[in-house]
């Protein structure tokens, strides 16, 4: 086997779900007639919408923080995000009973700052105009001994993040679909799809990883393409907010230009319309950003093939107010 | 041990099981500390809207066309029914290759009709000012060949709703509740009730089950109360019509007799808030009858004991105007 100095391997994968058993939630696929119908092939969705704190983030802030050394870990952890990564870190560290710093910019939504808060952290914000938020984490955590973990450019936080491919490669086969399936990854930094895509390498060789992004953020899409790592124009904002990153990840990005095939873009629209689909037929609540994989599989058929896809719905954390404007504009489709 | 001649017995149960295996979804039992501290307590949802069809009505419908012989199965199944059983029959029947037939009210809503037909059954409608369903259905069952399949009053029905406290009895066992927790279950006809009360008697005999119903539609609270089955009055409508039963079943409320504890009764409006509430914290959809079970855990703590509530969300078959209603009038309380 050749050496690749890749940020993770395998056996990372599967000492993180040791760690995670019986810690993480282990949502099931689900399915339904009406989406095969509309895909035309049979789609598996797994819904880690109901991970705890509603996003796989929870699977690598956890991976993280319980592979610290202990006493690096009494001394806590520190964040810069305002989203699902940042709630994630805030309940791994309440349950170790350790400290946690959530540096979020002042404008952050109240209810991110009210939910990270309540979630057991301490929450920082800093002015976007006139500070640096860097210089500011820096700051704090080397005055109060505090370890930063990043949201996807963190080896453990790859290996948490990868568990979710080990439980798909499982329930995959269960299903009767590992051999003849692409895997569909909503892709913001890509801390999720590199992680999945190792462990299906390993547990399901057959199934290849695509990475769907909304457009303007096509990032990967594009560095796929360019065999390289490119950055965003400046777009207009996205209602996928939890996966507008500007480019890859340093760390992920070697790993999703060996394994992945091409990437997908979707637009709002069918992001919204796939929200409107899950809550129809599936039963679950999905944020725009953990609804980009569904689109890909429902409204973009003629780029996948196989008999069959499975899309990881990566989160739900949505407000009432956007969650009922994508019903309204799609609930009536059925 | 006493012979009970009960409809179902445990062993029907497991049986019943064994006919699910990889079948029926094995929903996770989903938590929030959000939820745990409006409670005063750990909240433990067993997530059954994300069933097959929606509700925990396919265990039962599967559980009772598999334990037919197989000659009486393959002449196919008819229900009266024009809700959650009559769309788990109609998928429970596609699978096994054989015919459906749904009979319901003309007046039934258009979407019900669509989705009980999509899933492949024959709809068959009848005029409820005019003709009596039980003798349009009995003359096409005799006519066709066709197997009465009882929502609730049917052994192998109730075995297959007690699947969901077989599952629960481990789940809550690894979740570190099943020795001081109660169990708290949506009821209509008392089908899902007596099968899982059935299930925790032998496996989680420390979890006391108590039902939920809404208001104007106590009729098992009221039973309970008198030691036999009393009807309702006529009542306002509820948005809970999943569970709008005129009295408990002749084969469950004798179950439910030996076994509950004392029942809950929820408004409409507790319902919707719980649909709010599991829409943020959940991040899963539940119509008003499948969620009187959470409403009960989070607004009648008072009337419970325990360091923890077990829930069943029994289903998520509702549709967006009644969806956005509830988060409108409950969506800002966080």
């Amino acid at each position: 086997m050749t050496e690749r100095n890749e940020a993770a391997t395998i056996a990372d994968i599967r000492s993180a779900a040791q760690r995670l058993r019986g810690v993480a939630v282990r949502p099931p696929l689900l399915e339904s007639p009406f989406l095969n119908r509309v895909a035309g092939r049979r789609v598996l969705v797994k819904a880690e919408c109901l991970q705890r704190t509603g996003s796989f983030k929870f699977r690598g802030a956890w991976s993280a923080v319980s592979a610290l050394p202990p006493t690096t870990r009494a001394g806590g952890v520190i964040a810069f995000s305002s989203g699902n990564h940042a709630q994630a870190l805030a309940l791994t560290a309440s349950l170790h009973g350790i400290p946690a710093l959530i540096v979020m910019p002042r404008d952050a939504p109240a209810v991110k700052r009210a939910n990270t808060a309540a979630y057991g952290a301490e929450v920082v914000t800093y002015d976007r105009a006139t500070e640096s938020r860097e210089e500011l984490g820096v700051r704090l955590g080397r005055e109060r001994g505090l370890t930063l973990i990043r949201p996807y450019d963190e080896p453990m936080v790859i290996a948490g993040q990868g568990t979710v491919g080990l439980e798909i490669a499982g329930q995959a086969r269960e299903a009767g679909v590992a051999r003849d399936a692409e895997l569909l990854c909503c892709c913001g930094g890509g801390g999720l799809t590199s992680g999945v895509a190792l462990a299906l390498e390993a547990e399901a060789p057959g199934m290849k990883v695509r990475t769907v992004e909304p457009e303007g953020y096509d990032d990967t899409a594009r560095s796929l393409v360019e065999g390289a790592a490119v950055v965003n124009a400046p777009a207009a904002p996205t209602v996928c907010d939890a996966i507008a990153t500007p480019t890859p990840g340093e760390l992920t990005f070697p790993i999703l230009k060996r394994l992945c095939g091409r990437g997908i873009v979707v637009t709002d629209d069918e992001a919204r319309r796939a929200m409107s689909a899950a809550f129809t037929r599936l039963r679950i609540v999905l944020e725009p950003g953990g609804a980009v994989a569904l689109a890909a599989a429902l409204y973009h058929c003629d780029e996948l093939s196989g008999n069959a896809v499975v899309v990881v719905a990566s989160g739900g954390n949505v407000d009432e107010d956007t969650f009922t404007d994508a019903l309204s504009r799609f609930g009536n489709e059925g």
